[in-house]
């Protein structure tokens, strides 16, 4: 076996946690004794044990002289779990092979420092670029201290997100809606302008046959004008931020709090995507999925606070004029000045067509 | 070497006219004998030998004895030229293979039939789908006396063809725009509504590294406001035909008229694309490509009127709710009554995405 096999077994044990290990990375471990796997593990939940430490249980006493595969590089810190080169060099581990290192400054290099210091064999860089897709949320935060953004749309093949009289069921297939909602539980929070809730009455949950994990919901809404009786505010699925501008009464804001429910204001009048991200940010929240509508779709892109754009097409075509469309706005006045991207993946998904992109300009 | 091998050598030869055939199909033909190739060809221009005459007289003495490979059903009529099938004989051909029959009522299963009858042993559907590919402009106007449509949009991948103040400069990459000029060769027109003529002043010319056929120029122009010193009206390129409704004045065309222009004003006095369609077709045009604007595809896309759709999406985003989108007009009231499309290709041209769909409803 190559090593890159048991490298990719680790990996998708990690990639299968996405979603519920935040604001910790997703990592999986993989310990092999002369050509048989000895132990395998990945983290579930923060505070909870890391990956290296539940694969070195399982291995128990044959960890010694074996090699162990970790897609991110072992931690060196106290966190709320001792150290796992600490644990790696007390079961006497032969090699360790890691995907990519910690952009993290409180372990960066230093893992692996120490594992070498210790005698250890450490090899980095296996499969390095899907180690790093698996975590990107996770680095983002890390580097930046605000939310990895996605922006979704879903369209037709025209460019409509509803006809010009508001109509907008259904546009996309069954398996691209299923596939937003997988996205809503690898995603912290979920963000939609407040006239998005008082159009739709959203519950903005994750609907998977199997369950998932509910994101925070976050509702802008500079004049705190969401409906107290909305699904957002009342049905308890998970916790609702309604952020709004500095000019809100303490009563109005009384009225919408509850267990589940929070507002909070910024310092300005008009809020910024930059001071909302911030906020975020502070509140550990590593991943946005930002839902619309076309106002707040265009003022992302305005600020160019974004890291990943899904598009979905779905193969009909409406036409209108004054039919929506995902980026609204005032939009650039030039094509020169729009922004430009990437095209990253493209496939079919049952009859639509799913697209990834990046920005080829940010500012982060 | 399989028959598919011969036959998609005369599928290439075919393909490499499509465009200058026209109003007559394109085809290939290869004669072979003995595991050798004896003689090739096709047909190159409308008036000139068919691919069978060019391969059989190639062949010379040879021929008999031997194989043919043609992909469409040779003639059986006397056209412009006597009957291929009548030559295959003459010539003592052992065995014909044909991708497709010919739909063309004239022919329709006679050639095949006239074939058997000299004791040609005949073998039908090799490669049919790419060669019924090949000649789809043909059969869909021998069929129904009508081009076929083919409604080209070039958009930002949100959706825009132009932003809010009417900048549209450039949306596509250069390799796009080839690819638009290709099919410019390939089609037989070229139709766009006075609008864009008067806000672009474009040629509407073929313009290929290699030179390329330039379409016949259709103007949807119900008003005749399309301005007398614009390129279409000048340029003396291709012939332009204005197409107007019934309330123009016999002044006001005559001023407009000239070897390479002419006026023809429909019945109504509002278009409808039924009628611009029997109108082409009554002038042998086969084929027509729709450029735009939005207000012209919506009309084809209300009325079900179109066979293909080609969607380039550009890796950039501009936003904006008044920017302009590819089908505009009225639109349809609910996603519901959309036109629904079947995707039958998705493939990158240097940065831009391009997009293949045939509707799944259409009035022909």
């Amino acid at each position: 076996m190559q090593s890159e096999h048991y490298m990719k077994l680790a990996l998708s044990m990690a990639e299968s946690t996405r979603g519920q290990t935040s604001p910790n990375p997703a990592v999986g471990a993989v310990v092999v004794k002369d050509g048989e796997v000895v132990g395998m593990g990945a983290h579930l939940k923060p505070g909870e044990g890391h990956a290296e430490v539940h694969a070195l249980n399982q291995a128990g006493a044959k960890a010694e002289g074996a090699d162990i595969y970790v897609t991110l590089e072992p931690c060196s810190h106290f966190g709320k779990t001792p150290p796992c080169s600490n644990l790696i060099i007390d079961r006497k581990i032969k090699r360790v092979f890691i995907a990519c290192t910690d952009p993290n400054p409180l372990v960066a290099g230093q893992g692996t420092k120490r594992l070498k210091e210790a005698g250890i064999e450490v090899h980095t860089g296996i499969c390095e670029q899907e180690a790093l897709e698996i975590n990107k949320h996770f680095f983002h935060f890390i580097q930046h201290k605000t939310p990895y953004v996605t922006l979704k749309t879903a369209s037709t093949l025209d460019g409509k997100t509803a006809t010009a009289n508001g109509d907008s069921k259904w546009i996309t297939s069954e398996s691209s809606r299923q596939n937003v909602h997988y996205d809503r539980h690898r995603h912290d929070a979920i963000l939609v302008g407040v006239n998005t809730v008082i159009r739709d009455n959203p519950h903005l949950t994750t609907r998977l046959p199997q369950g998932g994990i509910n994101p925070i919901r976050i509702i802008l809404d500079t004049h705190l004008k969401t409906p107290i009786e909305s699904n957002v505010v009342q049905d308890n699925e998970s916790k609702t931020i309604i952020i709004t501008g500095k000019n809100v009464s303490k009563e109005e804001i009384e009225r919408y709090e509850s267990a589940y429910c929070e507002i909070v204001p910024l310092g300005s009048s008009k809020l910024t995507i930059e001071e909302v991200l911030e906020e975020l940010g502070k509140r550990s929240i590593t991943s946005l999925y930002v839902e619309g509508g076309s106002s707040i779709h265009y003022s992302f892109l305005e600020e160019a606070a974004f890291q990943e754009l899904v598009v979905y097409l779905a193969p009909k075509l409406v036409g209108g004029k004054d039919a929506f469309t995902s980026f609204g706005g005032r939009g650039f006045s030039s094509i020169a000045e729009g922004q430009e991207v990437e095209i990253l993946s493209i496939e079919k998904l049952e009859n639509d067509i799913k697209i990834i992109a990046v920005p080829k300009k940010c500012n982060q």
